[in-house]
């Protein structure tokens, strides 16, 4: 009962243009062979994360997209801002796919031993291009998934429970001992909550929302603050101070509240350390900014002492500092616990035309915690 | 000819009251006996740096100090806002003394050898409360001065000459090969321009005002970017492009300047690299922010990818991470080079009474780029 493999399908592309617009389609591509090393895959869920955004969207209005061709071959526009622009320069006129993970059916494969054993199978997969129809990809980027597990199950393996587990190895890797998160009710932040409680690392869940702050308490969170509470600042150092956290992890990156996680970080480490010190307290503490929900300005008051740092974190990066090994231990954890700390859960699912729609760019452009799109490019 | 020790000496104190305000004032202390391994110093001079004025000033409004008390005994008081008061409540009724460094003559010696060997010596010295007629200090803490160098020209021979070295071998320890150095013209930057070019380490000079550019182009600089200039940030970018710069050391602390350095940093990276990068360049890019001149908010725009960090830096803490051995390593280099690559200027000399004068106080608070206070506390 296998469907035969098509010569072309449709790959979602993303353009920037001279006249500063982006342009969304799906292209008509001759579907690969794969190399010996390779396996085709059909791919047939690939979620929208934030991380996809960014090459998507390409820092886009989205609320000004406006869509023209067929309904089932969509053509959307939307204006980049000046400010973006300068970023973009070295992808004007370069149609690029777009899709950093997904799980499909192995409807090929090279002819490597490696490669043979995952015939149709179905696996999850990272690489990139995963908005398509079907992707041919090395076997060392494949993730067999269990035995009668389907493919939605497994399409979100890498970015999300990758960087969870990858936020924990960097605590220890810098020494620290427990953690802060923001946006702590979205999928990621589930799976850290699940992956702090397994691991025992206390872990303070920062939300803006009462019904997160029940979600995460629910789901057996000790520490939640909200943001939009009065006694926020309160709230956080007492629960910094409780848990010893000296490093967070920021998804919201603009605005103060990066600053305002140093700031509790600082008030509690001088409430412990007795005598005034003049250059602040010398715990060393750190705010990693791994997301952009809002894209403002990051504005650091500075008022707690010289120990302290902002910076970017990306997965890849930290990937590479672990090495293969690490890579695959991470890996195993991650194919052991999918179902359980691992899971992840959408919100809608849409086709590849679907997720072209103007309504539909602008829901997931929001980044609206707890709203989270599947794409399913076969269905 | 030696003068004799009296028993008792002023010092000059700085304490923080319940109703807000820092108060500055002279105090008679006693002259202490030098433990075995200590040495009395008559402090002949010890020089205002931006570091002391924390402790000193307590984040108080300098232009609203008012003095009281006879000429030669003032106490003045500022008020401390309120943003600043929440950092200050340790100190709160301790009467702090104040200066981290300074230098004058061994008149009196502990026991032990490495003491008694200083007596009758000029000296410089670290290790805090140096705004004094006289202070007990550890040997370890002392710099013996060449025969027939007056104390003045040894008085800053830590903080500034130590920071210096700290940036270049941070520099060298996180695998950066140069430099981007803000409020380049202190006395600081000029001492940092000469390091640079004795250890050919590309530097970057950014100051605000021309004839701070003509000053350190004079003094031999490459590289000097005037960030009031509308072509500044294509000046920085070419800069940072030629010397592949990507750590800076910041002074001002406050506004885009910090950002804006990553922002070129970026730029230059992007050029070299050709293709275009979804999560911006690979190679990471650091701002150290080691001073505070302007006391607002650092903005952050967050235009130049994922891999970059700001973060505050601090003398102590480097030192603590070379170890001693470090620390001996440079200041034999510190000693060698003090009435050159070292040297400090200033602009004013002051007693301690004088340096409690409202209008001096206002002056040094200022930090203006350029001038700088020397104590002369037996003068």
């Amino acid at each position: 009962m296998s469907t035969p493999i098509p010569a072309t399908a449709l790959q979602l592309r993303s353009v920037v243009t001279e006249d500063q617009t982006v342009q969304l389609s799906l292209e008509e591509v001759a579907v690969p062979e794969p190399g010996p090393d390779e396996v085709l895959v059909r791919v047939e869920a690939a979620p929208i994360n934030p991380s996809d955004l960014g090459l998507l969207l390409a820092g886009a209005d989205a609320t000004a997209a406006v869509s023209t061709g067929p309904a089932d071959r969509p053509v959307v526009t939307a204006p980049v801002p000046d400010t973006v622009m300068r970023a973009m320069r070295a992808r004007v006129g370069v149609s690029m796919p777009v899709g950093n993970e997904g799980a499909g059916t192995v409807v090929a494969a090279g002819s490597s031993g490696a490669a043979q054993a995952l015939l149709g199978k179905s696996v999850a997969a990272a690489g990139g291009s995963m908005y398509a129809q079907y992707r041919s990809v090395n076997v060392g980027l494949c993730l067999p998934l269990p035995d009668g597990m389907p493919a939605a199950k497994g399409a979100s393996s890498f970015v999300n429970p990758m960087t969870v587990l990858g936020m924990v190895e960097t605590m220890r890797l810098e020494h620290h001992t427990a953690l802060v998160h923001t946006a702590a009710a979205s999928n990621l932040g589930q799976m850290l909550n699940r992956h702090c409680q397994s691991e025992q690392v206390p872990l303070v869940n920062i939300v803006r929302r009462p019904e997160q702050e029940e979600l995460l308490r629910s789901a057996g969170a000790d520490y939640v603050c909200n943001s939009a509470a009065p006694t926020f600042m309160d709230d956080l150092t007492a629960a910094v101070g409780r848990t010893s956290a000296t490093l967070a992890f920021d998804a919201t990156g603009g605005g103060r509240l990066a600053s305002q996680i140093l700031t509790c970080m600082e008030a509690a480490a001088s409430a412990s350390a007795g005598a005034y010190s003049r250059y602040g307290s010398a715990v060393h503490k750190q705010v990693y900014i791994y997301g952009s929900l809002d894209r403002g300005p990051t504005e650091l008051t500075r008022n707690y002492g010289m120990a302290w740092g902002v910076g970017g974190w990306l997965l890849t990066p930290f990937l590479q500092r672990i090495g293969l090994e690490g890579v695959a231990r991470l890996r195993d954890r991650v194919a052991a616990e999918l179902t359980t700390t691992f899971a992840s859960s959408y919100t809608d699912e849409v086709t590849l035309a679907g997720a072209l729609q103007p309504d539909v760019i602008q829901a997931y452009a929001r980044q609206a915690t707890g709203s989270k799109y599947l794409i399913l490019p076969n269905g």
